[in-house]
């Protein structure tokens, strides 16, 4: 009997999220949002699945993951971060051809579980009857940062996908949303033989150079890091890879309070916000501060008389910026490359 | 021969310079405008004259200013903080009725020594001959946070007090600046026999229990701990308990770049600003930032996308604020009392 596959991809560096987020303990695996992390927050979403979940992430990771994940879990190293095609493509390969896979990054948050479950129940179905599906969220803005479904005619428990729409400008974003389109969520639901297929047809080179690392792949206790092969396979997301050129894609709408938490922003729409607009969290004092965004993991933080702020402190570093220029952070980050506090964890309070 | 002996002062707590100053390490004690303290740059400033050096402090900060000062400085401790008439009391009850106190703060900073000094030989002379002498510095703006001294007429080596005024609201500080007034810059120069005489004429309270503090005082080592009868003076100011009553008041003028450097807007006005109005000490990373005064003495700071702001980051605490926030800091500041982040130096970089 084939079975359903978690496969949780958890490649990403989180850069916009730093001080928080480093490279050796990226955003998924931080407690940004609640008492878990978007990892553990991921993983319980889909614990009712009948297969044990895989975990495919930068190799240099595993350790941190491995803390995170319950017994029985796979992990996957990647050699080097190549997207999410390749890394979709190693756990079809490592699948049953006729398993489901369920994917989904580890870094997304999704208020409502229960909606959530409906929504993968009949993205499932679609992957059992032949589909490639992609997870539709439901816009709630004209997002300009995001790619978009254009949905098709019914078919199987989704609708057809007409094509994908990538990042439009506010014009084309409000028109779409007009149109009824949908975020492209980066959530994916196939048979392991049908992704393979698919991309056997459009994009060989990934599959050519994941195959050879799979087979040069080494076990080490409950990983199993993918040959340097890996490496090889150019640079794709499972959409452009497959989803905009295959025949076979279907999309499955999702309205359960999705978020990418992909910046301050984010997490300060995320938040519980006080009478003053301001999302606080640990050790920070505040005077007459107004619609800010407040985070210590570490040193006291004393804010007086500003609005619409920033600021994230750790035992290492400080970021202050605007709510309006996080996009930015990642620009900033980029040039403190070489840096420990990119790359270590910041020593907790408890460590002083 | 009497001696011409510096007294300085180190009562402050420089609350508005959290979080770099700290109770058992207030701002005179810190590096903060150069190499030197700025009880190094004042004890500096007057190392010429041929009295040993006295320095009145809150018991509890004697340690770490022994550390900063030379060889056979005299070191007198308070039991607790009452303001600068019981210490300039004291003082001068330790001295030779003949000697001249030269009275200055530990925490001011003063640009052009060389007219400084001149200034000094002028209130010298001035009190030599019997006067109380205050420093009268030059405006630059029309402060209103400051007291005035009005000027009469030329006597001695200045000008005779014709009265003071305290914190004028804008046109009067207007009107004062017009009319020749200067700043009290709360530095003074006085016999001890004048200063005792006029203190027992005009604050008896004062020199009765300051006599009986000194009375009781404890000698340990090169400290002088004065007795517990300190606390049972009234908290005055020189100038409140002496100089707006004696008829003996002389004004000396000081054009010297003087600051009380009193609060982060002070500092980002003594220090050097880059081509962005930036001012930047310590490990700050910027990117389109405006105007601000940024300074860390611990952790990595990145900013992004403001202007105008102060951020001070140390060990254990960052404070961000505007520029035209600054003075409300020591009222945020009183609202942390009890937190070791008030009281004890943050940890050094060198400690982590």
């Amino acid at each position: 009997m084939p079975a359903t596959i978690p496969v949780i991809l958890s490649g990403g560096a989180g850069t916009r999220l730093w001080p928080i987020s480093r490279r050796l303990a990226p955003k998924q695996l931080q407690r940004l949002t609640g008492e878990r992390s978007m990892l553990e927050d991921t993983l319980a979403r889909i614990s009712h699945l009948d297969g044990e979940a895989m975990v495919v992430a930068n190799v240099e990771q595993l350790g941190a993951i491995e803390g995170q994940v319950p017994p029985g879990t796979r992990l996957v190293g990647e050699p080097v971060a190549r997207n999410t095609a390749p890394a979709a493509a190693a756990a079809a390969l490592l699948s049953d051809p006729e398993d489901v896979l369920v994917v989904l990054p580890s870094d997304h948050h999704i208020a409502d579980t229960k909606t959530f479950r409906a929504a993968l129940e009949s993205a499932i179905g679609g992957a059992r009857s032949g589909h490639l599906v992609a997870f539709g969220v439901v816009p709630d803005r004209p997002e300009t940062g995001y790619g978009y479904i254009v949905p098709g005619p019914p078919a199987s428990s989704g609708r057809l996908i007409e094509r994908f729409v990538e990042k439009p400008d506010l014009q084309a974003a409000l028109g779409l949303i007009e149109s009824g389109a949908l975020w492209n969520g980066g959530m994916f639901a196939f048979q392991a033989r049908v992704l393979v297929d698919e991309m056997a047809r459009h994009a060989p080179a990934v599959l050519e150079a994941v195959s050879k690392s799979v087979a040069s792949a080494k076990s080490q206790g409950s990983r199993l890091l993918l040959g340097e092969e890996f490496g090889q396979a150019p640079s794709l997301s499972v959409d452009v890879a497959v989803m905009e050129k295959t025949d076979l894609g279907l999309v499955v709408e999702l309205d359960a309070g999705w978020s990418d938490a992909g910046s301050w922003e984010s997490l300060y729409a995320l938040g519980q916000s006080d009478s003053s607009g301001n999302v606080i969290l640990g050790d920070v004092v505040t005077e007459d501060v107004k619609s800010s965004y407040l985070r210590s993991d570490g040193p006291l933080v004393a804010v007086l008389g500003v609005d619409n702020l920033v600021i994230v402190a750790t035992g290492d570093a400080v970021l202050v910026t605007k709510r309006d220029r996080v996009q930015e952070v990642k620009r900033l980050v980029e040039r403190l490359e070489g840096r420990s506090e990119l790359s270590i964890p910041p020593p907790s309070s408890s460590d002083r």
